[in-house]
């Protein structure tokens, strides 16, 4: 490969140049490789920050992200497969039903997932909460389990997209996050390297998502379409509230228990409709548009996968999950309609209390979360328990509550956003 | 001091608020001792590249980079001190006779100056093809010679502005030289840490200078005058023509000659020109207007100070100076008037010819450089000698040779630029 003076590359980009192919797989390639140092990739990553990048350039640096490491194979499974990213919600566990219920209707379900950081929860985190449960599973474990099972939810090898991993640590510590290029195709390099067929794009938008405001959603949905179109992967993305949190539950075994609800045909309506319609979504996607799993839910076939997948990684799906050492309900502080219940509030309401780590490093409590009894649009009445806070610390309440302050409104008349706001797709 | 968290002050930046004082003077600082990592100032740098700094955080970013080392006091000098950068040309040899002869009119002039780097040259490099002068002058036989004689150009110590070394070195690797705050910044806490009253500053423009265009340099030259006053310094501005050399030579012996040209009352017409008005406003800086420097370079005054400040670093004016191992004429290619003699070209030439360096390691050649004949605005001669080329290594003249395509034009209308452009002062 052609090697290139960083500077130049640099320059190129800060003064509103396009980046050539050759440029930015040089570019990708040499950082992941130690030859660019930090410094001048943080400074390339502030200029495409203000510059962006046009599609052309975007598809060429995802390419050259998932280059960095092996894009899967997964044609020998002789059956269809679809996966899901969300970009992270508060009381987002919807992955928990989704992918057994995917894998009920006849298509495989590779879900390489993340833990959390900050006020939203991670998949394997609230995994990790049933007794056993273990999310490493090597390479032939997978396949195999894919094969038999027909989901696996598990944790991501080094050989995915490696380049990303060591450009998300940099962005992190850079200002550099907030950039839709880099976001977009951070989470595609990864999904499309995961090799599945079709991939759906949970993309939240509200208070308690990385995206604040739906235009910014939209654009990243949208550009995220084109990535995964580019690389002749079947993308859809559903725009989705989170104003308010999912559900029920925000935090570990509260999670799970939800999740579990809903696969034995209940659960909040909200996780229901949205778990059904990316189902669906995944199904057509896959080329399955004539399943309709709303059957496999109602008729206990989701539950059997949920049951052999958590089973396959060593997890007792009978097992009682983790309980609190403390729980403090909070009552409802006026009679009449529940019109605010702030998504981001709660997510730092379970997060103080021990759901969430502040570093990569921290551990996480299984049984700390929140659960609240009324979702927006609800009656609720003066006095009565509207949420109960869940730890191991009594001393995490105090701070806790104090994330709750302004979090909760009754009948103030606001408009909450409707569930599902756009479906986005590149035809 | 606060402690800021790094990311607060990118972000603060990258969305395009006003730093508060205590986040530059955190930042600043913390860059210095190591607690803010490379990574996190370039992509800064970067972030200021495109937001640009307003005069009040500049002032700030600059006396932070100034409270890094030390400002010096030369009040016990007892002396009025008057200090000139220039943002550096080809053929400006102007420090070498200006720094004597404003000396010679009751002004001391501590003048700390660089290396050269690209194709300008550098006043230490050019002063070291004098036998036996050194460059390193220890800060009690510095305070003496300004005392004794008058005038010192020397090397300046690390406790210096060391925020800006460090800065200008991230700068250099990560395409954000080119921003006027942060040149106006570098340039000016080195300057006003220096500690004289006055301050001249040459702002070069044209082909051969940093900033090509006009408006770009009266844009720093403005922005720098701001900021001397700001710190208590006089300062004034003269914006001057660089699209041709300066004078009849570019190198290190040659400008040496030419300079000793200019102090026996001869040399080049723009060389003494510029000389003259840069040491007008010195004095007048200084608080000496009525003193007219012409008088002391035309008695000799000039020439006494001169050889006393050679000799005081080491240096025997009067011995020889290094001669090239081979010289290599070039004739004019046509004859009229010479209206283009353009400064990059000769520049690149005199470098490759070996006056110069690539990078800061580099050893340069005493002997090494370029000298014309006539300058644009004169007439010359189809076949006369127009152009020698110096060298120590033969095999050097056919790159420099190609460097000079295209840049000597005979009459083909070009307008010049007059020499002085403008005069820009705080009032």
């Amino acid at each position: 490969m052609a090697a290139f003076d960083a500077i130049d590359v640099l320059r190129a980009k800060r003064d509103g140049q396009r980046l050539t192919p050759e440029q930015i797989r040089w570019v990708i390639g040499a950082y992941t490789d130690g030859a660019i140092p930090d410094e001048q990739m943080s400074a390339l990553l502030m200029a495409v920050f203000f510059r962006g990048m046009d599609g052309d350039e975007l598809a060429v640096w995802t390419q050259a992200m998932i280059d960095s490491g092996e894009r899967k194979d997964l044609s020998p499974l002789g059956r269809p497969t679809a996966d899901k990213h969300s970009t992270g919600g508060v009381g987002d566990k919807t992955t928990l039903p989704l992918a057994p219920l995917v894998a009920a209707c006849g298509v495989a379900v590779p879900q390489l997932s993340g833990r959390g950081l900050g006020h939203t929860g991670g998949t394997l985190d609230k995994l990790e909460a049933i007794p056993g449960w273990r999310a490493d599973v090597h390479e032939e474990a997978y396949l195999r389990q894919l094969a038999e099972v027909g989901a696996v939810i598990c944790t991501a090898g080094h050989d995915l997209a490696p380049a990303d991993k060591k450009l998300y640590a940099l962005r992190d510590v850079t200002a550099t996050v907030e950039s839709i290029p880099l976001i977009a195709s951070s989470i595609m390099s990864k999904k499309i390297a995961e090799g599945a067929d079709a991939l759906v794009l949970d993309v939240k938008t509200g208070s308690g998502a990385f995206m604040k405001d739906a235009e910014s959603s939209r654009e990243l949905a949208r550009t995220m379409v084109g990535l995964g179109e580019a690389a002749g992967v079947n993308t859809v993305a559903l725009v989705t509230a989170m104003d308010r949190p999912l559900g029920r539950s925000a935090g570990n075994a509260v999670e799970v228990a939800e999740s579990v609800e809903v696969l034995a045909g209940g659960g909040p309506a909200d996780v229901v409709e949205l778990t059904l319609a990316l189902a669906r979504e995944m199904l057509t996607g896959a080329g399955r548009p004539d399943v309709d799993p709303a059957d496999a839910l109602r008729d206990g076939r989701a539950m059997d996968v949920w049951r052999r997948m958590i089973a396959a990684q060593g997890g007792d799906p009978d097992a009682p999950l983790p309980q609190p050492a403390e729980r403090h309900v909070v009552t409802a502080p006026a009679t009449g309609t529940l019109t605010r219940l702030d998504a981001f509030a709660l997510g730092v309401t379970a997060w103080r209390l021990g759901a969430g780590r502040a570093r990569k490093e921290d551990p996480v409590s299984a049984a700390a979360g929140v659960t609240w009894t009324a979702t927006v649009g609800e009656q609720v009445t003066e006095g009565q328990p509207l949420l109960e806070l869940h730890t191991d610390d009594p001393d995490r309440i105090e701070r806790a509550l104090e994330a709750l302050e302004g979090a909760v409104g009754v009948d103030t008349g606001d408009e909450p956003l409707p569930l599902l706001l756009d479906r986005i797709s590149a035809s």
